[in-house]
């Protein structure tokens, strides 16, 4: 038996009750054999009451700061867990991040991992120990400050941990059963997945499925190190996320591994552009000054009479009223008629890298549009993937046609528990 | 203008708009020229609660991990202050007291400073920073685990990096105007002290004065750090604790410096003990090896009858438990015909450099307790302080003729605000 690397999310360790739950699931894992390290975020709404403290002091909390009040949650939530473990007749340390010796860089509130030196992890689970890090925290390279990963923060905690260690699998701990092929608020019939790769992973991922960021994703892909996502509140078997499969994990990857919908992206027409080398240019440079992150692009074919095209792009709602204005400014410079915002869409992705070898995936996955009486308003597609936009008001009605069409509905329709995402 | 600096208490940050208040205290320090290094205690209550879900998880949390937990209650506190003072437009850094360079022995939960190496704070303050500490808390030489210092950490946190720093002074800011001839909340006419020496000083804080802990003073003492303990919430002058006084201060000492009093004992009364060598030490050892620690002591003359003789003791209430089954347990061995156990007891004690060379002090001290009406159960004498034991009942009427037989009655009732204490 060798190492383990355990993930709890904060709802998993929302309260007593939940640490003491968590607790006694961390000290199976040891009695059949395992070494364990377990990666904790805060405690349920910590998190939220710590920003609220902060707004009240101050309307700009500085990026230093605000780490290091961030950072008390997994204090608590670590030190508890800790205590919650010796008290069922186990040995357990909690360790800082900093202490775990995850180096970071010097971008505070969404720092990266530079480099993972787990010593004293290693020390103490050799010595029988169970050691319980803190997620979600670094401390960085050149200033020795103590530093945060941003969202999705923790999961990449334990996959850098797992790698750092050797570990036979990252286990992340949620309030889900897993990865489904269709988010099961959704599709009632939407069926868990039992093995996934991590390249259809990462495409559901910035797809807007969030059982696991794309970032955490990345990294295990990077290392090669087995994720299994299961829930904390059942013993059920979840999703394995990794380059093969094992075991008694299904031999052949589905054409199709699911269907994500993603609602929280706006979309922005900037209409009658001068169809010429440079316009898209400007644009785009004027976007990215702004440091926005765009998602989906198409242009129009022009109009002959006019010479003029229309260019559509996507961006998170959040990022809306930056880009807009970012726009505006640039008008008379860029030289457009208008500019058109529209945050009443939804964005539904077919991933699966079976669609490299079976051509008829993209007529099936409008046909299902079609008969559905959805439209589409764009288009864009990857290799293993197709996305496009729709209304918001058709998501659901386009999100069940399509899972339906592909034969992913499940026979019954299984039992999932939600609650908060960890960080 | 030199380095100064300050500490605040759990009750002077209670909440944000306590964190603000401070702030500005802090700032006006630094705008007069000083460089400003501020050590700070959780928040109001953060302690309390952090203990109570370490109960409600744990019946016997470990001290390592408990540490762990308490420590998160500063990195709130201090990166909230820090943030508060950046909103006022200075430049501010929280550190934790390991980073701080606050190094500890390993004794969890109540560690004592070895040494304090902080040369991340004067590397920030030399850059124009506030530098803020949290207290209470350290990281072991040995093991690099975070500790805590136990009672009155914060404060000695704050005399130990003054020490460090070679700081012109230590300024203790708490929820009252400084120390007083006796406690206001007994005697309305109680004064405060300008100038207080720290040998008197020390005398106060072992009979029951809980406005500076007797270890904060020592340490300060050893080091020679003039302390100015005073009010967060006003602006007057509080009292200044040193081997001389300085500037305006009063250029020689009082004969008393005030009348401290303490109901947090209890005695325990070993009747009839055989009167011959080795039975005192007998009593003693078996105290001892409980880890407990008395305070005054009295053998009676035996009578000459029997060769029997009662001896009491006085001890913390906390710990009369544990004392009386330690003694029953050794009785045969020991050879003592019973205990007593009173917690109904109050110690009275009058402290003064002045008595070394005014022998009517004594006489005084007796005759006031006696118009008094208040009966003497024992009697404690140390070169510069008279500690008697009275009634519990008996204890407000005793401070307060004590008080007034010394002159130490103010012409006026100051106004004195209370709060919690800090730690």
């Amino acid at each position: 038996m060798g190492l383990v690397v355990q993930k709890y999310g904060g709802s998993s360790v929302a309260d007593a009750e939940g640490i003491k739950r968590v607790a006694k699931r961390i000290v199976e894992a040891k009695k059949n054999g395992h070494q364990v390290v377990v990666v904790v975020s805060a405690m349920g709404d910590t998190t939220d009451e710590l920003i609220d403290l902060a707004e009240q002091v101050s309307p700009i909390p500085s990026g230093r700061e605000f780490d290091m009040l961030l950072t008390a949650g997994e204090r608590i939530s670590m030190a508890l867990l800790a205590m919650a473990i010796k008290n069922l007749g186990h040995e357990a340390q909690s360790f800082t991040g900093s202490q775990a010796g995850v180096i970071t860089d010097s971008v505070h509130n969404k720092a990266r991992i530079i480099d993972v030196t787990p010593g004293r992890i290693r020390e103490s689970i050799d010595a029988g120990n169970i050691a319980i890090v803190a997620g979600f925290q670094g401390v960085s390279q050149d200033k020795k400050d103590i530093t945060t990963l941003g969202r999705g923060g923790s999961d990449t905690t334990a996959v850098a941990l797992a790698a750092a260690l050797d570990a036979e699998v990252c286990e992340i701990y949620t309030d889900v059963d897993g990865v489904f092929t269709a988010d099961p608020r959704v599709v009632k019939k939407a069926r868990k997945i039992d093995w996934i790769s991590f390249e259809d992973m990462l495409e559901l991922a910035s797809s807007g499925s969030k059982v696991l960021l794309h970032r955490c994703v990345e990294y295990a892909r990077r290392y090669n190190i087995p994720i299994h996502v299961r829930s904390s509140f059942s013993g059920l078997k979840g999703t394995w996320v990794s380059n093969e499969p094992q075991g008694d994990q299904p031999m052949e990857q589905a054409i199709i591994s699911g269907v994500a919908h993603d609602t929280s992206e706006a979309k922005i027409t900037v209409v009658g552009v001068p169809d010429k080398p440079g316009e898209a240019a400007a644009i785009f440079r004027t976007i990215s000054d702004a440091e926005l992150n765009i998602d989906m692009v198409v242009q129009n074919v022009s109009a002959a009479s006019t010479g003029l095209t229309d260019i559509s792009f996507t961006l998170p709602k959040t990022d809306g009223h930056k880009a807009m204005s970012a726009l505006s400014k640039a008008q008379s410079l860029i030289g457009f008629d208008s500019l058109r915002y529209d945050d009443q869409i939804a964005k539904i992705s077919l991933v699966g890298a079976g669609m490299r070898t079976n051509p008829g995936v993209t007529a099936t996955f409008f046909e299902a549009l079609s008969n559905a009486g959805v439209n589409i308003e764009l288009i864009s597609t990857s290799e293993i993937r197709i996305s496009v936009v729709t209304r918001a008001d058709d998501v659901k009605e386009a999100v069940r046609a399509v899972h339906t069409a592909f034969g992913l509905d499940s026979d019954s329709v299984e039992a999932v528990v939600y609650g908060g995402t960890g960080r």
